[in-house]
């Protein structure tokens, strides 16, 4: 099959954009509630959660472990933007009933990025809270995890349906570009500086505007130039890198 | 023991109001959250969710199930603005490091008004969302359950705080009012219908503000008069029922 067949609905760039568009003010708003409590250091310490029966774990990894399990049970995973940070989670008690999502391929962890996605968040704490420790380690963990469920659902929402949806408009340059192996290529081919300055200014402004009722004697605001050097540092260099890994593990047989 | 002590600052006015106006980013983001999936009635109804093992719940009723007992393990109903929906759920996994609060009650859960917000709540997603079914049952009720627990932390935390409060400003007062059992004067002695409409003003101000940023394209808008109305028709007055029972069941004894 070397036709190109049109793109359903849901491939076009336009709906894919504003969809990305719209999980913007969910991230963002997360990070403003975390921002609430102070950056509370313990929680991100292994061996130090006091929680019974885990000892090894921080807090922080034991709320996402704990999540990912209901969440799983829910059948969260089954959804190809929703990636676990964990393996050998429950299998789901409800079905999915997920229409065909023009994706192609097999295994949707071979785009799974939480390992990187959980480091660069937490590095990203420390911009984000005041310095400190306020005793809120249970608080903080619960809104790290919505946190850090929000962006990473950014991430591979872009990286499967972003470079699916490209892969149709030039298959011939993405099948040879991934046959050599040239994650360079890809990178360079997929990548549209002005796209990606516009979304930095307008997660500058959505901070900006997000936190303009907030009364700074009540919460901490978060400076709008951390987020939007979090997604042009982090977000869109990580949804690059899932779009290749995507680009590089398609289905070689499959053109539409 | 007659005289009034000093109040700690977490029981001054000034003090509680800032926190609860803290919140409100908090509940309207959450509802903002909700309505971007339709109102998706079969995850509300009885023995239609799918999920095996769970015949005779709603699938919202099995996620807010889990998300207790998830939260129970992390020591949430150990804060007394944090009540629960469900009785017997399992004992925290971690000792939760609690400041005296001021508060002199015997049982948290005098005030628990878990069932009324759920009601409450249940009948505002119609006014909330558009109406229909998009499938994402899933996703709707994580929504659900994260948008109901910050709605309660509100009235709860306005129940017992407000109140000890103004207990402490006026304890002759409500000790003979309570000692009466005249609730209906108590709510007089507690109203400040300024106050409230300052409040209603705010949130429908805020509505507007955090939704300055939505591409209506991409996202679904909630009028800012629902979630005004919702503030004054429910989360106020059910504030007020949860001050009352607090001072009808306020520890006899203790006056400072």
């Amino acid at each position: 099959m070397n036709h190109r067949g049109p793109k359903p609905p849901e491939l076009e760039v336009a709906t894919i954009a504003a969809h990305l568009e719209g999980l913007e003010e969910t991230i963002i708003s997360r990070l403003i509630d975390r921002a609430q409590f102070s950056r509370n250091d313990p929680a991100y310490h292994a061996g130090e959660s006091g929680f019974s029966g885990e000892d090894a774990r921080s807090l922080f990894l034991i709320r996402l472990l704990y999540q990912e399990q209901m969440d799983a049970r829910f059948g969260r995973f089954c959804v190809p933007e929703e990636r676990p940070f964990y393996r050998d989670l429950p299998r789901p008690q409800r079905s999915a009933m997920l229409p065909d999502t023009g994706l192609r391929i097999d295994d949707f962890d071979c785009v799974n990025q939480m390992e990187r996605i959980i480091q660069a968040y937490l590095d990203l704490l420390s911009r984000v809270c005041r310095a400190g420790d306020d005793g809120h380690y249970g608080s903080s963990v619960e809104h790290d995890v919505y946190a850090v469920q929000a962006i990473a659902r950014r991430i591979h929402y872009g990286s499967l349906y972003v470079a699916e949806s490209k892969f149709r408009d030039s298959p011939d340059i993405y099948t040879r570009l991934a046959a050599r192996g040239d994650e360079q290529a890809i990178i360079t081919s997929l990548t549209r500086r002005e796209v990606e300055d516009r979304i930095v200014e307008r997660i500058r402004e959505k901070t900006a505007a997000l936190q303009s009722t907030l009364n700074p004697l009540t919460r901490h605001a978060i400076d709008p130039e951390v987020i939007a050097a979090f997604y042009r540092d982090t977000i869109v260099p990580l949804t690059k890198k899932g779009e290749v890994a995507y680009l590089m593990n398609r289905k070689k047989q499959s053109r539409d």
